[in-house]
């Protein structure tokens, strides 16, 4: 099959072997009674303090769809690999579980769960791949954003990673969850197509280079765009493009032609910056607004950016990849199966067992204090982080839109902690363990030994 | 759209919003001259000496397939952003251009472009995004995988990534490019189905997990499968679990079932490793092969197992999201316009004008001494790595099978230089640029000043 006719968004068949392997002897089995799953972090990257849950609507997308199509059936038997029984099994196969997760955009921290599955044992393993894939991702992304945020407050930020992007995919939701975190827009536009984000866009070099000069470049895009174009100003001399624009708006204004803004993509950026400013604001140019971009991070505008006067930025390699930590330890993990709490002992990945719940206590102002991880049945004031969103494989409400998510987004970062608000500090917060669950897996090492 | 029903791996919809505009742009002026675009790195990342071309054949299939269903152009109607013009030639659009590029598994480096497009400008211009999507991510992937190959020689190298890579397309790349480096297979199953990559795979902890006992769990899967099964040891103690499966071996063997290989994914595994293959050689189990994973990239694999009796390796996140290098510099740029050369002049971002091709030169021993870059008009001995395989539109010739392309591979590794093959080593290799290539640039210059 070619490639470009295959959709590895919806394939049944994208998950691991060994999820096909297991389930075959599950079912030989009749291993089906009820799992509980867990998905969290093991432990946090070295430069973060916290992380930001997102992709949950992807998940609950992907877990209301998912199923094998008579063709990933045909091409399973193929292999030859897999009893009967597993492919009439994945032939009928409709997750029919509960998710309880975090909201998207909620800050969580090392071994408190976002995602818990309670599935039937073969349901519940099945989904694993693609629930690591979908969660992480996306965390992963607003992680690095919400860091953009912190240090730029009142900027302009937009996603421009598409390209260098891992895959289609990855550019799409990149988009996504930077927004979810507080960004702008994005530069791509199956972004606003799929979820309604706003998209923004310049020109290119190649554009500029396509014409005779520079000059005319400007002018034909402004004139495409009358209402308000954003032109790009490196490609040959910064300055004296800065200059050409300025005599540019002086000819274009009086016919109601709007140039709204100059890029800057190469260069000392900052310094450069101020500069255009200046000649901007001393030819009449002041209502013209300065974007960006070029291997820009939270490292770069916290570094060069404090008190320059650039409105906006283009944030996208280093936010798409999450150049400074594109992974972090997380894992998803069996904690009960058929009504008994399940532990793993393996060295430095140890799990606390049981169904849990995280809850967060706050000061007077709001910030978060701390967490408390807990068992489920345990009575604890406040509401748990964890909420129901799907009982027998069906959304229990409908998506929060986006402006929902970016609201509760915004309010998570401001309850940060004060220590934990500089992306430059790695900072620890206090998650308790609570004392029935601690016993509760005292009692399972106990009857292992 | 719900995201689940959309497909953002076909979308004509997957690209910057400054594609759009300026494609529109340009139809106003009627600019649709030819146009040369290439695509290279600008520079290595600080930890790699060379990289290795991927992604050709994804980039070829996108080019043969890439259109905008009604669907998409009646979404950018409504946008009320574009002109009529636009929507019409986007309605009507298929790349007629043609493609010269590096095959797939070449070793490249700075400056070198791996892919050429010749094109009219405004389909030139709108394929940019995603071609640098797909060729810059299974660069990324191949070059980290070869990267693991150059330090495992003859040790089975199995992709375990699809988890943590960043979405589904990037999974299932993934899989492809480490296995186009020289990797074993992978565990991704759509990358059977849609490649023929060969999969593998053992169980998860959840498995042993959901068992009463580890033993129980164990004689289940290698029931389930009696021409070979691997089985985790490591849920609980290593080394008890390896004495379980010799006993186990012991029970299961006079019946005809054979368990070929332990895994250990987590403690100190070169240490364990020697304890476990100590055990098992003692018990009569010197069949069974160890097979390692938990957080394994090339320099785990080159400091921690050299002389340690491990049979193959998982390689996860490390090569799904290529940890210490996940992108390269890289750009698309235009070097020709209806004829004329083009050259952009921004701070640190100046490119080699014209149309060019790349010469290697080796040694009596096939080993690389030095590249050239010059015009492709130039006289040149040797064969130039930038080969034609598309025009108007239209693949030259099917594309060669993955056997094929890994024998180039292995070919491409076997000729790197000495001081090349140590990945921990960063060494510079000679890319000249020729004189003709210098006084074109040189000539540009000199007009524009």
């Amino acid at each position: 099959m070619r490639y470009a006719d295959s959709n590895p968004v919806n394939s049944g068949l994208l998950t691991d072997l060994y999820q096909l392997t297991m389930l075959d002897a599950y079912l030989a089995q009749d291993m089906a009674e009820t799992a509980v799953f867990e998905f969290y972090s093991r432990r946090l990257p070295s430069n973060r303090s916290f992380l930001m849950a997102a992709g949950l609507e992807q998940l609950l997308d992907y877990l209301e769809t998912t199923s094998f199509s008579t063709d990933e059936i045909e091409w399973l038997e193929s292999t030859g690999r897999f009893t009967p029984k597993l492919l009439d099994y994945l032939a009928d196969f409709r997750f029919s579980g509960e998710i309880r997760a975090m909201r998207e955009g909620t800050i969580f921290f090392a071994n408190e769960p976002i995602a818990q599955v309670i599935a039937p044992l073969p349901e519940a393993q099945l989904i694993e791949t693609r629930l690591i894939n979908l969660l992480h991702f996306q965390t992963v992304i607003a992680s690095k954003a919400a860091r953009c945020v912190l240090v730029a407050p009142g900027k302009m930020l937009v996603d421009f990673g598409l390209r260098r992007a891992h895959g289609a995919e990855a550019g799409l939701l990149a988009a996504r969850a930077s927004y979810i975190a507080g960004f702008t827009g994005t530069s791509t536009v199956l972004a606003d197509a799929a979820f309604g984000i706003p998209t923004y866009g310049t020109m290119a070099h190649s554009f500029i280079q396509a014409h005779a000069s520079e000059i005319e470049a400007f002018e034909h895009f402004a004139r495409m765009y009358p209402e308000g174009s954003v032109l790009l100003i490196d490609t040959y001399d910064t300055q004296t493009a800065a200059q050409s624009v300025t005599e540019l708006v002086a000819r274009l204004r009086p016919q109601g032609i709007r140039v709204s803004g100059v890029r800057l993509d190469s260069g000392d950026l900052p310094a450069l910056s101020i500069k255009v400013r200046k000649i901007l604001d001393e030819n009449g140019c002041d209502d013209i607004s300065i974007f960006c971009s070029g291997n820009l991070d939270e490292y770069a505008l916290a570094r060069d950016f404090t008190n320059v006067p650039v409105d906006g930025f283009g944030i996208g390699t280093h936010l798409d990849v999450s150049a400074d930590a594109p992974y972090f330890e997380c894992a998803y993990k069996i904690q009960e199966y058929a009504g008994i709490a399940r532990r793993k002992y393996s060295i430095g990945k140890k799990t606390w067992p049981g169904r849990k719940q995280v809850y967060r206590s706050y000061d007077k102002q709001g910030r978060m204090l701390g967490d408390s991880l807990v068992e489920c049945s345990e009575q604890h004031d406040g509401k748990g982080l964890l909420e129901s969103v799907m009982k027998a494989g069906r959304r229990l409400c409908s998506s929060p839109d986006l402006a929902t998510v970016r609201d509760h987004t915004a309010q998570e970062l401001m309850s940060l902690p004060e220590n934990l608000r500089d992306p430059f500090n790695k900072a620890d917060y206090p998650v308790a363990v609570s004392r029935q669950l601690r016993d509760l897996a005292a009692s399972i090492d106990k009857a292992n030994n």
